[in-house]
């Protein structure tokens, strides 16, 4: 069945079926859909040559056009379908005519939804997610490592080059990824990026309904996420509605004079997010943050248009039901229009209300942050609609909480400290917690391969409240450090090539240290996996004393107790003072070695550098 | 009018008219109060030995006991009188009887008005703040320096010792201050300090109703803000309810037995201020943050004690009404209860609702500071009914926006970045704020004595929103580190006492770098004073760039643009960018220089380090 739907997908998805007689149709976007969605209401874009002229009719039962919207621009128009509920699935015609006959028609399809497509569950406190560069991670396939029609060409002794990670590649490590705990695949984008120049990182998309064609095909995409699921793996797709790439087939020809903002000349974003609320700010300075471009590869989307807002959002609805994601990551989030994506966010959340979105929310403080979190107390009333938004406070809080040694307000007390503003958010659990990603050093860098902090650092992140996300390699303790240059930084996975000198997703490719880590990580993994009482159990935290901060999950059928500890040497930890967490237990088995510890003379005692996860009895 | 009132007020203070029988009175406080105001009901504390067990009666027209409270100490009642509307000012006894038997009658006193308390105005935008330690500043009485019945006695030679300023110290220098442009005093605790050392900061009270005797007393302090009042300058009275000293006279014998929090041991606050809204805290890290002590002769008072708190309310109101006080700071506000605190600030601003209180707020982000500020969007609806809060996240920026170099997140984008927080508080223009205090480094040691960041540093704080709160000496610039120890620290101004090395009270007793500072700022505040646009006036600022940050003022009558310029070099500042808020000016004048700039060339030119204030023409 599920090879039937795919192939389905596959045939339906390249069948543009497009008879012309005097009028091309260059697009129709969404290039199909779907009956039985719960918004009955689906807008095309279509593209062609004086488009804006013709008359469009259907003639299906259960479908009619409610509008046929001209813009500013002549080859373009936005045609609103309604989509009775009830009506089956299968192919129709959209006529285009002029003077009463018609030159043009496009045969439309209406698919049937997955079971319980409406029902999804996205990534959640219970998964751990995994963000990775496809083009830096495994070369499933070489035959797609350069494609003719697209320009940016392999190239792997070029940092900012192409490498030929690919979509394949993916496909044959979740076997790895699964053994690991990892249960939500984050990927940068692999929508097409067809710029000519470092386009490996793929957030320039010049095709919004295509995979880039070096990671594979939109079936690839689709294969990795039944692949995945298989495995109890969730996909969680890169979405870039803020800009897109130079190259785009629209830049061209707009659909709207304000498709892209355009300032008499060009200017880039000034990134000052603290135009954002700023009661003093300045319209120039905050039209710049949001309207400026990233780059002048990345003309900056326009948010407050209607009809891309719409595009946005049905856009990533066809991808989640097409490719039956379990997640989406809005990159670069404060700089969309908020109230564009508010609109983004609520139409995907009505579709599918067990989904998760998380947007990137690149700022210092909880309070900034939570602004961007669906239901949190804003001052203006705004509210994002955005269930999941990343804890940059915390990201910035743990190098400095594992690399400084302890003082009043150095070291661990800063995740206290950090977690302590929860208050501000209105869902601190569904917050995306993380030490590193792609635009920032290798933790392990930051570290300087320290494994004790490593474990101290997957032990925290396993265990505290949010949903944790890893970054490629760090299991194996890879580093790289942004000041040598995000391509550099992305290094590729060693063993992800054939011809690499050592395969590190095995056992026996990885060396001693890489395993200790790898198995660390696996064990705590695997064991956070089937304990819900890490994933949504009551947190309760003491403040950080004697080098050790310990905290409390609990729930009503388990209490854990964790305790990250950076004595450097053997350290006796009182009780006493958790007695209000601990006062039913008796002792407590560390889930990783299995020692049981007595809390009968009120202390325990820790190893150095060791933390311990205990179940209390 | 004036002489009358103040002697007035000073025979009254003294009569404490006890008539004892065979009961002996020990304290009714407050010893005397007002008719007409507003809430006409007054609670007074009433300690005798066995108290308790007596009945009390009064007769004066207008006067009835509402209630006679007993607590779980002997020693004590509570009183609750209603005193009407009306009501004749004039004596009254309160009598206690026993049986039937009169065995002790208190005179009691209720005074008349001064015209127009009610609606006194407290410091705000308008005023300029000098915050200074009494006893370093000025030695005005020389008797005074030690008094029998207070036990720490004078030593100058000793940095925790008694150095002798005084309240007549104060008033010598009001001319000083007035010339300087303060139109308000903070002076630290003045109230009674009998600790047995280090009582010279007299954050350790020991008596609530009067004047430490080493500073004068009571009539001195009502003196001085009669004096400064004439000046133009409100007395601001540092309040302490959230400790007393362990010398206070009722920790022999406490009103009830909550009154002061005790733990099973001696147990210290932990000073965790991040425990306030954690949803994750344990019981016992709140409870020591809120409950512990400040230190052991600091014990920590309950505001969660219905009669401590109208014992607190009743004691600020009767300073202000007794003293004519111009504005109150509370100390380490977020260490009391919050609903007590509440309570008492409710009180104080109903009877005085042009009154203005601060609450000191050392608190890391605007976030956590603004949930202290009356009216503030809280997630636990949380209303503080404290009008204005500490600027401390300006407060930490402020050294690094002036000391270091610029960068992308360095230097002046510190202050756009905390001023850019504001839609946190409820009302930002109410926001103290200052680059020291008396717990703090002086500004000029962590400026090295360096003259053009002093002259940028007052340029900003006297032209940007908020209250501007200048520490002691600054003018001339005085320095002094935290690290050398708090006594060392909160150094001696020179000239206060007589025999001093020389007198910087006077151009002729300062350097001539010093005659710099202080000419410097005297222009900038006395201009200030005078100009409502910096006050009340809409800011708007931009993103700093080149080295300089831009902002202007501008209200119906005027538009000031302020440019504080870290270029070591000459430079051009191009005017483009701040068209929105310049462009129907053609010329700006520097308030300070009075040299005018001409805009018809687009830009104009700063000299090296130099901030300038332009009004527009």
């Amino acid at each position: 069945m599920r090879a039937y739907l795919i192939s389905f997908l596959f045939i339906s998805f390249f069948s543009l079926n497009c008879f012309s007689k005097d009028l091309k149709i260059e697009k129709v976007e969404p290039m199909f859909w779907w009956v039985d969605m719960k918004n009955p209401s689906l807008q095309l874009l279509i593209h062609g040559d004086n488009i804006s002229e013709y008359d469009v009719s259907v003639n299906y039962a259960g479908v009619r056009i409610d509008d046929i919207i001209k813009t500013d621009m002549p080859n373009y128009l936005f045609v609103n379908l309604m989509i009775k509920q009830g009506t089956k699935a299968g192919h129709f015609d959209i006529n285009f005519s002029l003077d009463g006959k018609t030159k043009a028609s496009y045969q439309y399809e209406l698919k049937e939804r997955r079971e319980n497509s409406a029902k999804r569950i996205g990534f959640n406190e219970s998964d751990v997610m995994y963000l990775l560069m496809p083009d830096r991670f495994a070369n499933g396939n070489p035959n797609n490592d350069s494609v003719e029609k697209l320009t940016d060409k392999f190239d792997r002794e070029n940092p900012d080059g192409r490498h030929g990670g690919d979509i394949q590649g993916m496909i044959n490590h979740l076997d790895y990824l699964k053994e690991l705990g990892v249960t939500a695949i984050w990927s940068t984008p692999l929508m097409e990026d067809n710029q000519p120049t470092v386009s490996y990182h793929t957030y320039a998309i010049t095709d919004y309904y295509h995979i880039d064609a070096r990671y594979g095909n939109n079936d690839d995409y689709a294969r990795l996420s039944a692949e995945a699921k298989k495995r109890g793996i969730k996909i969680v797709m890169d979405v870039v509605t803020n800009h897109c790439g130079s190259a785009h087939w629209w830049m061209n020809d707009l659909p709207t004079k304000d498709w892209v903002h355009t300032f008499p000349e060009y200017t880039n974003s000034n990134h000052r997010k603290s135009t954002t609320n700023d009661p003093y700010v300045s319209k120039t300075d905050y039209d710049k943050n949001f309207n400026g471009w990233f780059d002048t590869s990345m003309p900056d989307l326009n948010q407050k248009n209607d009809f891309l807002v719409t595009y946005f959002a049905q856009n990533t609805i066809w991808w989640i039901e097409y490719a039956d994601l379990g997640g989406i990551r809005i990159d670069t989030y404060p700089y969309n229009d908020k109230h564009g994506m508010a609109v983004i966010c609520k139409s995907i959340m009505d579709e599918y209300p067990n989904m998760n979105i998380v947007g990137e929310s690149w700022l210092e403080t909880p309070a900034e942050i939570a602004y961007w979190q669906k239901g949190s107390l804003n001052h203006d009333g705004f509210n994002s609609e955005l269930p999941s938004v990343m804890d940059f406070s915390l990201f910035f809080a743990m190098p400095k909480a594992f690399n400084e040694k302890e003082g009043w307000s150095e070291g661990l007390i800063r995740l206290y400290n950090s977690l302590a503003l929860d208050y501000l958010y209105a869902d601190p659990y569904n917050l995306l917690i993380f030490a590193e990603n792609h635009d920032t050093d290798h933790i392990m860098s930051t570290f300087e391969g320290d494994i004790d902090k490593y474990k101290q650092l997957m032990t925290f992140l396993a265990t505290t409240r949010g949903i944790p996300q890893l970054y490629v390699g760090t299991e194996i303790l890879l580093e790289g450090k942004k000041s040598d240059g995000d391509g550099v930084m992305r290094i590729d996975f060693p063993g992800g090539w054939e011809g690499d000198e050592r395969n590190a997703f095995t056992a026996e490719g990885r060396t001693e240290k890489e395993n200790e880590a790898f198995d660390f990580l696996k064990n705590l993994l695997n064991w956070r996996k089937e304990n819900p009482v890490i994933h949504t159990g009551k947190l309760m935290h003491y403040i950080p004393e004697h080098n050790t901060y310990v905290y409390f999950r609990s729930n009503e059928d388990k209490t854990v107790m964790v305790v990250i500890n950076k004595n450097e040497k053997e350290q006796d930890l009182k009780l006493n003072r958790f007695e209000e967490s601990m006062k039913q237990f008796s002792s407590g088995t560390d889930v990783l070695s299995g020692k049981t510890y007595d809390f009968s003379n009120g202390s325990i005692s820790l190893a150095p550098n060791t933390s311990v996860i205990l179940e209390l009895k």
